[in-house]
């Protein structure tokens, strides 16, 4: 097939070329007497990612699933009563994970297009009066959906009720596109992955924990040895691992924070913001088609997730998207599969690709004789992308 | 910058994964024992390339100009008398090669937008009873403007005139992308490169000649050492080169030739041709702007040089398009410099890659007050790219 | 620094270049439609690296010590009696892991440099008359100490005592290297990783169940989520995976599987056997060192463990090797930190590299002042591996 | 077949990682607006690598044996006369393309081992009164015997004559390996290309003019155009080329470059020095082979030639390298085929690497039945490399 792939799911991302070249290496000896002259900075500078100041970054070889399974027995044990809600295939599993860990879940179900009922949460916190709670859990970033929900806010009601709770947020899809401030929103365990905001191969598992939740492994009872919290901090300490780790994507990483650094945290997610709405409104206003997304609130800079009409398959869209103009879109999971498909808009892009992917998934609703006009879309993308040209860049520099 | 830039230049084009990997390689012993078993059958397989039985294909580290020079110096001798016509900046520089090598150089000078003037070529040759005329030059694809020309009816000129001189064609930017038929058309030099059609990096003249032009080596005057046919034909025979040869992208150009044949160079070409007309909808029907090819019988397949209004200079649209949205494009040179910007499309493209240039362009146009609606181009490619889906394949299965 | 660093840890290993090729790719959809047309047929082929028909393979984002845990958890519960011997790092912690999932430990402490003790592995399963033992562990190659098991007795004194007890190897510095035979052996888990047989960078764990294994992950009690055999069952069965896999490293496996059985197993085998005999030369009637295995019958193929004589610190060696000669050779572990230093002679290497390797080993030692003649151990490996040459194959095609 | 070739040719020589990560990248618009950022310190800092701060670089795609055509043809005329001596295949070389130029050559023959005969030299243009040799030709590191020639002392005879005539150096296998100093020595042409000590693959020409070279252009009346040096100066001068460059390799060269200045020239030639010595030391004390090399005078840094005793055949030796032990070795080529096989010690390499190839070829020899001693040639080696380790860097301190 001529041409390249366009990759549009929600991650894994486009890859950078020079980020490539980082990983693209000969094998080197993870006990050199050098190794920590690299690993020691960058377990520093992967902290800045996190904003925190006081937390630690852990570097798993894994996906962002083994990050949640480190946050979670390494910090809790079974039967210690838990928060989350449930509004998407990724809260769904987290939720199930939590189950299978044997923890009190106490789940709230929202419908799908929503986040964190934080005002739910603030009423639970404020009745646990006996301070029961052991954990918050919240997605921060539902791919499923392509719902962001707001951390800031069940901080809040944290604080509100006074409540020593500890805060998990899965960052795996918001982690270094969407801000993410672990220091100033209290997050006690935050999980991400190689493979979304830091634009590398899939492979690792990246968690940042505060020293609050450092200090949870001292009496966390639940099994653990691979993702044990314990071992990586007295290797760590030292620059080295308790097993061998996946120095190629190490090295890659080195590349990415310091491309994101570079190019500056709130210049990052500005341009993600900018991305993602002019795919926004290419859907709503161009094609006339909803977001799963319930409200603007909720709106995710890094993934929409697009309903199509009834009496459509979304599936279908995805398959022949694949098919007919090799393009990669992500499918609607779970409840709502075959009703949205997805455009991941993370990472390395710009406007010349996504309106690429705009004018493919015009062909491919055409082709399957879903209603929209063709150039529809891409006509609110080009003018809104050339009208605030720049404007993300200035918003940050403010 | 984040994402990647959008190569739309004639050339360089995009290089397939798997042919950079092909390139990607550690040194090797060029004088190899084993090494003719990699070479010999390359050099085989090239001349399907060029649809040849009879010819044989050379391989110089350079580029197409290099093979210019080896075509001209090797054949030909200083005041031979040569018949060439000019009509755009690719042309141009031919007939100023020649000029340099001292030949007598008849051209004839067309409107830049059209191409070989085949009328009158028949009559220049029906006028030359002594046969003086050593050679017809003709540039298969004219880069600057976008426009092809009828290689066939210059061989039916030669031969109505029963005329010995030798055929000459350029094919940079055609062979492999546009149909080129070498002993069909009787062509007896044909001259390209690596980095257009061939999907590689810049780095290698490939030259095919006919058994006549081989013969011609023995009387051609002209002297030339790098680019010698003769150390090439002893040496190639037993599958090395007269001096190191650019190994990598000789691996690259295996790969290259394995994926056109793969393909079939009938689907080859009848992509290209699909991927062309996609753009001239855009740009004719979207846009309201016109080609610089005069008419449709001049349009290239792996070209379009697109005038901007009166008033507007495409040079700015090139500047404004790298820098505001990394898109390269191709400039306008020479005569229409600031009156021609440049898509090339061939090489390893789609849909989705055309239609985000595409985008791109509009993008520009508007900001630099160019009246074309948002999205109009595109509409255009997205009805044609999605109708016509499946049928360069199947029409090429006939 | 000039020139390339000499890899001779026991793994991870040099990886080839058309392996490396495989791995430096864009990203995928690995829920793609036709991702499984990929995976499906790389599940079958990995069996018979393992040499199993009935087993099935499973490969998780992580490490051996992943693999391990993946091995444990989903077959065994907490209080689980087992059997283990321990006689290196690698062994060592294996044990420790055990002890943390909170299994009944029976582990016999043999000398660093011996192996398995499998008469007293007999002997305890001939008392266990209660078949109270669920499994028993094994470390086919302690990678610690160059100590090769005898896996095949194992199932001997599990067969001579009709013992049920379950069969669990840690192949991951054998499996690809030194035959393994899993269903022969009667193996129902076995452990190995990319980074080392399989010529990849680190980042899998691969690990092969039998079906009595698989079985019993419906009686184990350890809770498990990010290793789930269940989870992997029912997602690859459609060639899919529980969460994102590392699709880069699953290509590059696919072409390291497919460069192994090409070479043919017992080729790879007799390969291995031979580098390490020109090694295990050097080094004994070379330099007149000890290596730290006992006995020939536990020699290793992938790794040599080489004492240094009393007085010297094997640490230094290293070190000295790594800053002035670019050697990275592997350090002593825990009980014989100082006291060896190990060649890996495992992957992808030929007589030149080891011959280099073990000069500059003759450097460092002689600087250090470690009594060895210059050129000592070469001399051996020279006529060793000349006067065998094609005898590995010869023997393998018999 | 397992490990990596052993490539110890006289180039092409290893590329460091870094230099082929910095190679392998997409295709780029040789147009672009800023890509004169990246060209025109390029320009300038290749002038540090010859030593000048006069002349210009130029960098046509080709090989050396381009970079010789460009030197001929943009600054000598049919019938001038020319000096040179013979004393190898690429001297040769460069004898018949001067008469294939129609030159009128005064070619000196010496012994095959010896270099260009300085004495002889200052006495012709003693005698030249007449000032009538318009040019002397000399090979620095004549590659095929391993000889290097006194430039210096051409200069000083030159300059004894008080003699006009422009000084024309091939420094294909010195430049970046050996002292090559441009403008102490008055070199008016140095041709180098970037597939030895610039540690690139083969593509570039790499060609250094004195102002006094770049004024003959005026007079010089070859033709000539690929290689033409005004349309270099017209277009270099914007950081463009005339036709398309072969960018990969120019990027590559940067990277070339900033690691060449990076180490300090001389620390790269003294490494280069102690690299060769060792190699030496094991071919003449250790196996008791004649270097093609008559004295130590002509000893090459960048490859040893080696003579095999009366009755063997070097072409047999290079054959059973490459095929048994996978190890690339130079061919004597000409006059001494058969006589002489070369290993090339110039480029990315170490200790350990040149420690494996010593150890290969006494492999290889002693196969053969040509008595050297197994460890012989690696003993002195080792403890030549061992007791100067720092040295080189030392010396260059100073």
């Amino acid at each position: 097939m001529a041409g390249r792939n366009a990759l549009f799911i929600p991650g894994p991302t486009n890859i950078p070329d020079h980020i490539r070249s980082a990983v693209d290496l000969s094998m080197e000896d993870m006990r050199a007497p050098d190794f920590p002259e690299f690993t020691l900075p960058l377990f520093q500078d992967l902290k800045k990612i996190f904003k925190t100041e006081t937390g630690q970054v852990f570097l798993f070889p894994g996906s962002g699933t083994g990050g949640w399974e480190a946050a979670i027995t390494n910090t809790l044990s079974p039967g210690d009563k838990v928060l989350i809600s449930r509004f998407g295939q990724f809260s769904h599993l987290w939720v199930d994970m939590l189950e299978r860990f044997k923890l009190d879940v106490d789940c709230i179900d929202v419908e799908w297009g929503e986040g964190v009922p934080v005002e739910e949460f603030a009423k639970r916190l404020e009745a646990d009066t006996n301070k029961e709670i052991k954990a918050v859990f919240a997605c921060h970033n539902e791919t499923a959906t392509g719902v962001t929900s707001d951390i800031a806010g069940i901080r809040k009601a944290l604080d509100a009720a006074d409540h020593p709770a500890m805060l998990y947020v899965d960052g795996v899809s918001s982690i270094a596109s969407i801000d993410f401030c672990m220091d100033e929103w209290g997050v006690d365990l935050a999980v991400s992955g190689s493979q979304k905001g830091f634009m590398l191969p899939t492979g690792l598992a990246i968690v940042a924990v505060s020293q609050k939740a450092l200090e949870a492994r001292h009496t966390a009872q639940h099994t653990r040895c691979f993702f044990d919290f314990e071992d990586m901090i007295k290797t760590n300490a030292q620059g080295y691992f308790p097993y061998t780790p996946a120095t190629t994507l190490l090295r890659g990483l080195r590349a990415s924070v310091d491309t994101l650094l570079g190019e500056g945290l709130d210049n990052v997610f500005a341009r993600h913001n900018r991305m993602a709405e002019g795919v926004r409104r290419a859907v709503t206003e161009g094609w006339g088609l909803d977001l799963c997304a319930k409200e603007p609130k909720w709106y995710s800079d890094t993934v929409s997730a697009i309903c199509v009409p009834e009496g459509f398959d979304s599936a279908e869209v995805v398959r022949h998207a694949y098919y007919e103009y090799n393009i990669s879109l992500g499918v609607g999971l779970s409840k709502v599969a075959g009703k949205v498909f997805r455009i991941g808009h993370l990472g390395s892009l710009n406007e010349t690709m996504l309106l690429g992917v705009l004018g493919g998934v015009e062909m491919t609703l055409r082709d399957l004789g879903i209603p929209v006009e063709a150039g529809s879309g891409v006509a609110q993308a080009v003018d809104y992308y050339r009208t605030t040209r720049g404007q993300a860049l200035a918003a940050a520099a403010e």
